[in-house]
């Protein structure tokens, strides 16, 4: 690899599944990075992250000294989520580039708070962990929006299902772990922001466990006055799919089902639809990182930022009051902060 | 033509548009019908009808002449809307079948009228001109459904859309002329009642005229649960479309797509849409017609009854206050009585 | 049914599985037809399919008792292929238009005879049982053919698959029953006749018959220079399966595959593929033969003639010597007569 | 980036469009590579190269000055297709691993020559630059196969379609350009051989230049038994479109479309089809590129060997002597090497 300056140094806070695998990614699939700190609440597991992967990494007591190290240029998080809000402040306390996956906090307070340090720093340091708008498909869908070529966007019909979920899933789960990224995403997708939402629930299949209400029903209102209803249903038994169609003025567009072989057999015609979401946007997560650090190394980031991370967690808190309410209930957010502009 | 038995003998009140159509159809395109009657508000035109259809039908005064000449077997009403209570409730009351083009009457308490004469009558005389559920593409998603390859059906995506509308065209119309075939068809396919209706408004197209709020979305509740969406878009600009999807417990079914040749050519790969409504259905209706032929024969009328009016009836009246009001509407539907099991 | 004149009154030859669901057809099913004689090799056969059809019709001894009895004004040959020509050539000589089944005669040289009688008669009088030109499918595919928008053909893909075939059938039975649909309908298709045609067998499926090659390829050149080529599998297992793709000078247009529901479930998006070949061209049986009756009614037989059923002989035969020989044989089929221009 | 192990350093030989993009390719977005060296027919093209890409690459005089120097540890051969063959045997010689764009050499015998020294070196370092194995679609196709849910693939039918070519593309270029491509692929796809090959012309279309045969079929039989047909048109206007359709003995197999955005509008249900080749394939150069630096880092190359290059240019040779014959040719492919296993 030939770029005359010198990989980007990342510290890592957080060892598990997600990441250990950003690990590998920055050590082993993207350019220009490599991982040189990094630290977990159990540090044997820390250890042997490192050892496993092959790299020449410092393992650090805790996140506070991987954020200060002083060969760290960048941080990413990727801790438990309740402690995702403390670092990414005491990153951007040291001034230092911080990847965050979601939540960005727990609570749109929280994700407040770093907003707020963020622009008292005066500069962009936070990227939040939202991968679907690194997704070609979605890309490619933005580009037909935005080329004009159905017109202005009035409806967008959503559906985000899985094939099961496990006991632990409760009822909540499905806005602020599934829905969670449709209402990142959308807002990218439309460059609108969420006025209203409203949570129905229909009849209840009976493959889901006894307290979980699904499917459920999100019908959001944007500010623009485009309507989009997103149906969650995370035992759908058939697949993880996820479908999005865009109706505009004059024509409209769906996100495009994954490329797979057409298959005649069995007196069927068929495409294979996935049954593991790990597999949906795996590419995502290559395009979403690197784009992190060639952000950061040419000194401007650009994915999707802290404020991107409070609107959705003011839109997720608003459909969980939905969902409890029944009622139709108004986000308030408030107005945009120019910095983000 | 062969069965040994002569031929149902037709008269026909109206012969605008729909009722030319019929009268060419039971004249030259099904089978055991005679037209022997007809009339029109305007005789001239009827007349004209019969002499360039080339059958042998007399013009009679009024459509009371019509229902009460001694030759005539079974009625077909396609005069005006507002005059279809009088006619059937006459038909009824003459004890001969008559099959009357949508509205069955328009106002939900002339189709009680209806219901309540037809029960006092004994008998099935009334079929309504619903044709979806005579459509091949509707008959086969019905026929997925109730395989339980899908398992219950727990929410339906649909959609209605015309490319354009004339200016007479008024915002409720979105519910009476529009939506109507979808309260009718659902219905049907869900063997299932509604018990609520809402209506939203999204951001409105630049391409209707100014009175009317198009599109719209319909959300429905029906008693067992099932959620029910419909997008009315009656100036989508591309096409005449209508969309179903059945989302069921394991697997989703969707109303086929008119079958198209399917064409390579300048940089796409595409399937030509309909632009004319009439295109869509119109095999529908001739079998639509058949059955109510068949059935008057047989002695036993099938096709979608006086209740299945009323209960439309009352569906689009929840749904024009629910336009109104923004709130849920609450449809009240009496249990259907015994007579139409 | 209300047109002036009277039904056509048919006399039908050989009451098997395809003779009966004629006889069916023209007394239930279609309009302005009478089935009133009828006859087969076994009598008692005969006699059954009246009783059981419920129709009036007498029953006579043999085909010529048919032909000739004075009340019948048309024959559909529906007998054992080796009888066709001579009852064929019997209606002919009584001046009566006839509908023979497939073959028109078992060889080429019986198909002459056939034409010359017919031209000698000076009157079109036969038409044969060639359906695949009344399919919707195949006329849409015309339709944009004729239409120039994807220019001149230069090349079909087409392919002929059946699940399986019986013990029975032998490796000519590729061409005489099977690839015999595609001779007739692609010479229909592209107002062109053949020039020369070559058979290669690739490697045989593990699931035919020892004696039986199977898959074939023909390739056909037609007298303008268009390449047809068409795979015959039967015994592909998947399913019953009709393709036809044709390329033009600046576009390709495709047969529409049946038109079926899609699910979404156990991993697959699908569409279902017949198995049976009888449910594939099902209407088109209808189509044809009312076509045949309203042509004799109308004084004008417009359906495929006896010159067809003799172009199509004669390169079955040609397919037949090019799959024993294996090289490229020639056609040699003569002018057309300005008879059937 | 943050392997241990330093990147490979490549000297490259021609900075023309491809040359270029490759050197582009291994500075700026892949892994573990540099551009230490490269030269050019036109040094001063090299130099600007060089110059606009910022890279720290030496401009050397000649081929095997690069070759030569003692930095380069890897040659790629991108220049003039007649200079392939001296290039890459320089490159054995020096016992270097070398990576040749097609042609590996522009006869059959020079492919030999290479081959030859390949083995008398006793070591793998030759990969050609066919690039369609390394295409996800071509890949997912193999997998299908592989995984025996079609049973042993019987019959191939391809199609290669570029919109439009220049004045300059001739008759034999449909293989040696084009076809070329299927050639190399379907051997790798089916892990067979061709046994012999044939050449048919359809109808001209009027959209070619006069010269030019097109659109033209071959027709391959492989070792196993497997027929190939390959439409081959290259001024088919519509697109640039690539098929592959695998018949099995138990279903069908069929490379995917490129993932496209549906779109509803203008009457039509449409899918965009790439008008330009170099989108077709574009992300298959990268992971091609990849895997040669990958597997000289590993000391094993595994991509398209000499030997397949070799095998290519005997096929591409029959194909040429057909199209001039309108004979079958057989190809008389000499046994394949245990080096090659």
């Amino acid at each position: 690899m030939a770029t005359s300056s010198s990989p980007l140094k990342l510290g890592v806070i957080g060892t598990g599944a997600i990441g250990r695998d950003h690990i590998r990614r920055c050590s082993h699939a993207l350019l220009n990075s490599t991982v040189v700190a990094v630290t977990d609440i159990n540090l044997e597991q820390a250890a042997k992250v490192v050892a496993e992967l092959g790299i020449a990494a410092e393992v650090y007591a805790d996140g506070h000294a991987v954020i200060n190290a002083p060969e760290v240029e960048a941080i990413l998080v990727t801790s438990w989520g309740p402690t995702h809000e403390e670092y990414v402040l005491a990153a951007i306390a040291a001034g230092k580039p911080v990847f965050c996956e979601k939540p960005l906090a727990v609570t749109a307070e929280g994700c407040r708070h770093i907003v707020d340090a963020e622009i008292a720093s005066g500069k962009r340091l936070v990227q939040v962990g939202f991968m679907r708008p690194y997704d070609e498909g979605y890309r490619a869908l933005k580009k037909v929006i935005d080329s004009g070529q159905i017109g202005e966007p009035l409806m967008l019909h959503c559906a985000h299902r899985n094939p099961t979920v496990p006991e632990q899933y409760k009822t909540d789960m499905a806005i602020t772990d599934t829905l969670i990224h449709e209402l990142d995403v959308l807002r990218w997708l439309l460059a609108d922001d969420y006025k209203s939402v409203q949570v129905v629930f229909p009849r209840k299949t009976s493959k889901a466990f006894a307290h979980l209400k699904d499917p459920q029903i999100v019908l959001i209102e944007t500010v623009k006055g485009t309507r989009i209803d997103v149906e969650v249903f995370v035992n759908c038994q058939y697949g993880y799919d996820i479908q999005c169609e865009v109706v505009g003025e004059t024509g409209i567009a769906r996100l495009p089902e994954p490329s797979q072989v057409q298959l005649r057999s069995e007196a069927k015609l068929s495409n294979a639809i996935l049954m593991d979401w790990k597999d949906r946007f795996i590419a995502a997560y290559d395009v979403e990182l690197q784009a992190f650090i060639d952000g950061v190394r040419a000194g401007q980031i650009n994915g999707p930022s802290a404020w991107d991370g409070f609107a959705a967690a003011v839109a997720a808190d608003a459909c969980v009051a939905a969902q409890q309410s029944g009622a139709i209930v108004e986000l308030g957010l408030p107005e945009r902060p120019s910095f983000y502009n």
